[in-house]
């Protein structure tokens, strides 16, 4: 049999034609196809109408070697896929007694009666595989149809998950090619995605020179970078080396601005540093208005590390709170960088911890002024050998502002503990 | 000509084909689509490949009267979507000079020279229409084919999104029908998904017994409900009407659940409450580090009346900064109602605010007992005439719980402000 390398994916539900809810299983569906080094050529979302599925299910079966359908199996009149897919291969459907049987059993142990329009979700194409659902009645469908392949998957998110991994390992890895995709993940802070673009050219050149060729795809969100790499071969070895080199090429190129290669976010890498020196964090923010330490707070068990994050808005909070002198604001006013080290100094100082943190700008809409523009954010971070401060000018609305500067903080933490 | 009512939409470009990056001008496109009474029939993604996506267009063109394509305008040989759509329609394609110079000027007032690969973006297919693009350099085009109306639309959201609200407002609202879609959308908190459903059901029974029959739909989030109320009508006056009936039918099942019903989010209907009288508030937080104080700043102008928040995560410092007797403590635990009530008092009286809330609870993994399992999330609020406190057990993991409770504190500010 040919080797499967090419799909298409199809979601079923007309709740998704509407402006408000999306297809979720498919960019789940993409990656792991990907893994087994199956290439997705389109992807498409069509309603509970048997003329329109069956259309698009036989347009899909011209062109590539595997169709997966999401949705569509429930027990209503509304779900069709069974249906239109039975009508475009030429095959009938009947009951599967076994799975009414399955079906009634999980409504007993909850101590419910089968509704029989539950019969419905036992319906089997002719020649189709079922496939277990542990979380749901109705069963996926796997259909060999010459040497095309057509795999039927249940809607929700938690049901369709777990039966793609299990179909993944234990069926279509066999029918997919020997080529599989491996992939790494470079986190980077501190540059933006044109700059980081631009020193990457070369990378990318020296990368697709050579044998396996390397994807590469930059993501930007909430001024982080994450550089995607992957590369499809059939030598799990070599790929890993090959990967290995790439991820060495990044890191020579950024220094610095790399905060992890392993996938660990921000406020974790922060957090990790902590631990390991045994210190403390408190924080003394502004503009941010809490999100510093709601971020550092989001990794389980930083209770360890953060001992208290003040929010001090006015500028009587951050007298009363964080000790910063009257005189200090009026002379530099609130967003100023001696102002944002005595947040610093003073969050570290009352808490009696090793590292504080002061953050204090402008997030708009109002309250920009020539010198100081809607955006500008002014941070501190001391710790016990040195301390840094550092203004940024911010893009985007307040929402971005704010969220640019939770990375900026963290990222500073970083790098005045590591003094790179 | 017959008015436009079916519409199908395809976004083009093999990026939106892996895992990572999904097509985010779909739902834009459908929005402004339904206003006009326009169905979406089913939307694709396809990837830069001129066969696979001239095969879509004539797929597509045999079932509905609008195709938008969005994508692969740009000036590269990947960009084929003009391309495409000439050969399913069997025009030509031809370059448009005034579009050339009007690009090339648009490189000039940046100072800069137009690429020649540039002039391929003036490229227009035969009998077609160009719509302008003021954000970027690639025009649309508008075609009319038959009884049939193809549109492409630029790729990068910030360059469609204002070139489609034109379209919609010049050109197409004179191809649609005289119905016209009206929406309302009412928001609640302090009850779940399921309980809504069973309470609307009767309502759900009365708006589809009378003309014009109104369509729900419940969306979730972080422990808020948004009911979506539209009808589509060629009376607006009526439509509108009908609506409000709705809209006050919810009203009286759900009484204080509603929060909102003009749109606005549940921050901006704490911080109205807060300055329509005259008060400030002051949170005390443990579990949420920081995110309730994150949430409220969130809104422009919250510095009117957020004085200060205080993460209070160790023992020592709900003691320190929200002078919560070491007793208390020792005597019910961190997490529990009179800690909570202690932290609200805290917080509102060192401040000198009117309004004090408190937080603390078990965001899990860790830290969970039989008595308190993780998800226990106990709420403080003290106004000037009384005070509330609440105990929620919250579901999901750490995040989940920590975003939910965001939600449950200030759903009970606002509660306890209106006494409701």
């Amino acid at each position: 049999v040919r080797a499967i390398a090419t799909a298409e994916i199809i979601a079923v539900g007309s709740e998704m034609l509407g402006p408000d809810r999306t297809d979720t299983n498919s960019p789940q569906i993409t990656r792991r196809l990907n893994t087994l080094g199956i290439e997705v050529r389109a992807k498409r979302i069509v309603g509970d109408d048997l003329e329109g599925l069956a259309a698009s299910v036989a347009d899909a079966l011209e062109r590539v070697d595997l169709l997966v359908l999401t949705g569509g199996l429930g027990p209503t009149d509304d779900d069709l896929t069974r249906e239109a897919v039975a009508r475009v291969l030429g095959r009938a459907v009947r009951e599967d007694e076994a799975l009414v049987r399955a079906i009634r059993a999980r409504f007993e142990r909850r101590g419910m009666r089968m509704p029989e329009i539950n019969r419905r979700q036992a319906q089997i194409i002719d020649g189709a595989e079922p496939l277990a659902n542990p979380n749901g009645t109705a069963p996926g469908q796997w259909i060999e149809h010459g040497e095309q392949l057509v795999v039927l998957l249940p809607g929700p998110p938690g049901e369709m998950a777990p039966m793609l991994d299990a179909m993944i390992e234990e069926r279509l890895g066999r029918r997919a090619g020997s080529h599989r995709l491996a992939r790494r993940s470079v986190r980077l802070a501190g540059t933006t995605e044109s700059h980081a673009e631009e020193r990457l050219r070369p990378l990318y050149a020296r990368w697709a020179s050579r044998d396996p060729v390397i994807a590469a795809t930059i993501l930007a969100a909430r001024g982080q970078l994450e550089l995607q790499l992957s590369l499809r071969s059939a030598d799990p070895a070599a790929g890993d080396l090959r990967l290995d080199e790439a991820v060495a090429d990044v890191q020579d190129a950024f220094g610095g601005d790399v905060f992890s290669v392993g996938g660990q976010s921000l406020e974790e890498v922060v957090g990790a540093l902590l631990r390991d020196r045994g210190w403390r964090i408190a924080v003394g923010e502004s503009c941010t208005g809490g999100l510093v330490t709601g971020r550092l707070t989001e990794v389980a068990g930083s209770s360890a590390y953060l001992d208290r994050g003040v929010v001090a808005y006015s500028n009587r909070a951050k007298t009363e709170l964080l000790g910063v002198a009257e005189d200090l604001i009026a002379a530099h006013g609130a967003v100023s960088e001696p102002v944002a080290l005595a947040m610093a100094e003073g969050a570290r100082h009352l808490a009696g911890v090793e590292v504080g943190v002061g953050v204090t700008g402008i997030a708009g809409p109002g309250g920009g002024t020539p010198a100081k523009p809607v955006g500008t954010v002014i941070f501190a971070v001391v710790v016990p050998e040195r301390h840094r401060t550092r203004t940024a000018l911010l893009p985007g609305g307040r929402s971005l502002v704010r969220l640019f500067a939770t990375t900026a903080a963290l990222d500073l933490v970083r790098r005045t503990i590591l003094d790179v």
